[in-house]
């Protein structure tokens, strides 16, 4: 049995065979796929694009899928092994996983990192505990990674640019009033460099480096792929020569438990935000940027709706990659 | 493309055919007429009957819905034209429907008016402003107007009566503890006029006389139609050779930002209640009320529980109106 | 009509006919049973097993469910007859009950007991009134009773065990930080009884005693099948000789309104907890709990993780009685 947790554990022409297929239901939009298939959708955190996504294709490919929100309009839940349960949560991850997977055919998961404990954030626990218990796949919808959004990410970079081996592949921190996760950091991390891009990591100071695990994989696939990889702080370096800026904020995680300095930190960058004049740097750059977006915060009105900008086209993508991927778990079951 | 933001943009005609279409619909529940087509239900208030008899209605027809509630399991949305995003908003309408346009075949949306701002809830913001980024239909589920409610309330006004050119209609202001939005009395007004009605406003003094824009739209039609327009204070006056009475309860429209005045008016009026004395005046009339509806407070016991009360009847045909709505909207897409 | 509020109302050989076709549609999944039908699920608390197992359920049989939760997504309801509507509910269940019946073909209901008044609680108010104004099937998906969990927990025993006349049924009270309510004990009570079994009831002390309308049902289920009854607050008598033991945590209900004493005098009852010792007192008895279940408070891991744990395939089997209960009642319609 597959799961989808991370893209590191996929290799290239396996995701390749996903992003041809969504290309495929991209104009094929009704499919059978998932006839008598349902799929459970659980958030830990708000979501407006991945849960519609999710919801219509799961439809589209004739299943059906069912909403969660554990804490909320479900139970809270246990992870930890051996717990004492004597606190807030009311039921244990065996179970949960253990019974959505007696109802359900596959399992989606969204939980967030808590920012507060970088190697608990690191391990994944919440899903690599669904992994663990579930006896049906596991799907990633964002978690210390976010890798459909890798997916459409890549989707949409093949049809705008073609064939990515080689292009210049900036991924850069921008700012944001809140100190956000690095999921959608670590994936482009992943992704980039997986798929043969020379990548360099633009971002304020050292603070804002993103974890070693994800710096060192990224290395690794850069340099397989004889590619390169680097890391700057001077913006004017970043944007030169960048066929593709993806842009996103977040917290500097050597700050966990200092939130407030980290804001008066972070609050010194608010010249990263893209905008026209960085953009001038590039080799006609497209840009992109993972939906939600404060617009004149992250990036400026001006980027937000140029030619160049495909940040609407990635989320639109999402659908079909993820028709695609449930498919591909789901096929022959 | 058609968008059904207020009954307002409809010619008469048009709206009776959405209406016939909905009683043939009553009798042939069962319908083909969205398969494959997906529908986005947006909430930024709460809904009883409206997503029932929505979420029902586009699956009765083989259609798919989806229900978001921004601010709560979505992200909170800016509407601002250039906004600095440095609030709470986390994404922009621009982006919003833009995505949900390509995932989905239609856009619904309730966002009742704040109350705080006339003119900003006239303006009716966030409904237009999925207007002018969807690239799909739009189909409002009550903001400053409630166009659905308002096909449910002829349809059942047709249903007990036949034609309702030249009947005397009462739409009358009734008490509830808090003030609430304008919504239904505009569409009333709206709609009582456009089908060639007497109408007749009763409210309890100047203050609660709905806002001007739909008061002389309202007259406008009347006087197209040869019919009259009234506004009256007097009960008595109100009531007496009604056909049909319909009660609503509203805020005085010149105390936004004043409500402790507001409410010192208000609870002045709850004689206002809609009671069988009151009912004994008019021409057997029948009586409706948009539920929600708080009994012994907007209307009595013996007034819900009558015969000639047609509130549930008008609720129910909501699913009918709305999936005919539905197939108008989506037809030959 | 029939409506499914309490097992009390139907026969053994009624029940056994849903628990029949229950284990027929565990084997052939999809049927089209409730092709054109749709379930209204409303949740006055929170829920993960119930709604996911009848949302799948319904679609699998080709049906829809539409899922509400009054006073959040909602409106809040009033019950009380004649009620002078002026605290916080904007509707009454007549309303709400005679709009839902138009819309769907059946409607379900959760709303726990509010553990502040035992008589009120007892009355079971808000279904039994949802069962008054609907003019569809009414379905308990738990209230002071479980109903469709005592499907659940037969079936896995049938399964399990084969024939349960004559059959030692332990229910024990276990230990939990907060009091919660007695729906599923009851329950417990009622459906051991009636399907023939010897059923001992062991508590802490008389405090726990379960409400005597239930001990007097189960006393005359078991007079009648020829079974014994029995209350014992002394675990090793409890235990001896159990084929099943099922286990549950309730508030004393003669605390009702004094929580702070109940939580000194539960608190004192932490070694109720069911373990591997307790367990080795039995005739090799299965054991089960209704999840969600605080592991190593109510039930150690030993016991959860043992091979006679049947908890999950009850929660499991959720999803085949309530399909083969609505099947059921929508037969013919």
């Amino acid at each position: 049995m597959k799961n989808f947790i991370t893209t590191d554990d996929w290799t290239r022409s396996d995701l390749q065979e996903i992003l041809d297929y969504a290309k495929y239901l991209k104009k094929e939009r009704f499919q059978d796929t998932l006839k008598n298939k349902s799929v459970a959708l659980l958030f830990f955190n708000p979501s407006m694009r991945t849960r519609t996504s999710f919801e219509i294709g799961v439809q589209e490919l004739g299943g059906y899928a069912v909403v969660l929100h554990p804490g909320k309009d479900a139970w809270p839940i246990e992870f930890k092994k051996n717990a004492l349960m004597d606190q807030d949560s009311e039921e244990h991850i065996i179970e949960v996983a253990k019974v959505l997977s007696e109802y359900c055919d596959l399992i989606a998961v969204r939980s967030f990192p808590k920012f507060q404990d970088i190697n608990e954030d690191i391990s994944d626990n919440v899903i690599k505990s669904f992994e663990k218990f579930s006896t049906v796949p596991v799907v990633n919808m964002e978690t210390i990674t976010h890798p459909c959004q890798e997916l459409a990410h890549i989707l949409s970079l093949q049809e705008e640019i073609g064939d990515l081996d080689g292009k210049n592949y900036l991924i850069t921190w921008t700012y944001h009033p809140k100190p956000l996760n690095t999921a959608v950091a670590n994936s482009s991390l992943l992704i980039a460099s997986k798929f043969g891009m020379n990548v360099k990591l633009l971002c304020p100071t050292e603070d804002y480096i993103l974890h070693e695990s994800f710096i060192s994989k990224a290395q690794e696939n850069c340099s397989k792929n004889n590619a390169s990889f680097e890391i700057t702080h001077n913006i004017e370096d970043g944007y030169s020569d960048a066929d593709i800026v993806y842009a996103k904020s977040w917290g500097a995680i050597n700050y966990f438990n200092d939130a407030n300095n980290e804001k008066i930190l972070r609050d010194k960058f608010k010249n990263f935000i893209v905008d026209e004049k960085k953009m001038a740097l590039t080799n006609n750059a497209k840009f992109s940027h993972c939906i939600p977006l404060r617009r004149n915060i992250k990036a400026t009105d001006a980027v937000m709706d140029s030619d160049y900008c495909i940040a609407v086209q990635e989320a639109a993508n999402r659908l079909h990659v993820q028709k695609s991927l449930l498919t591909t778990l789901l096929k022959g079951k």
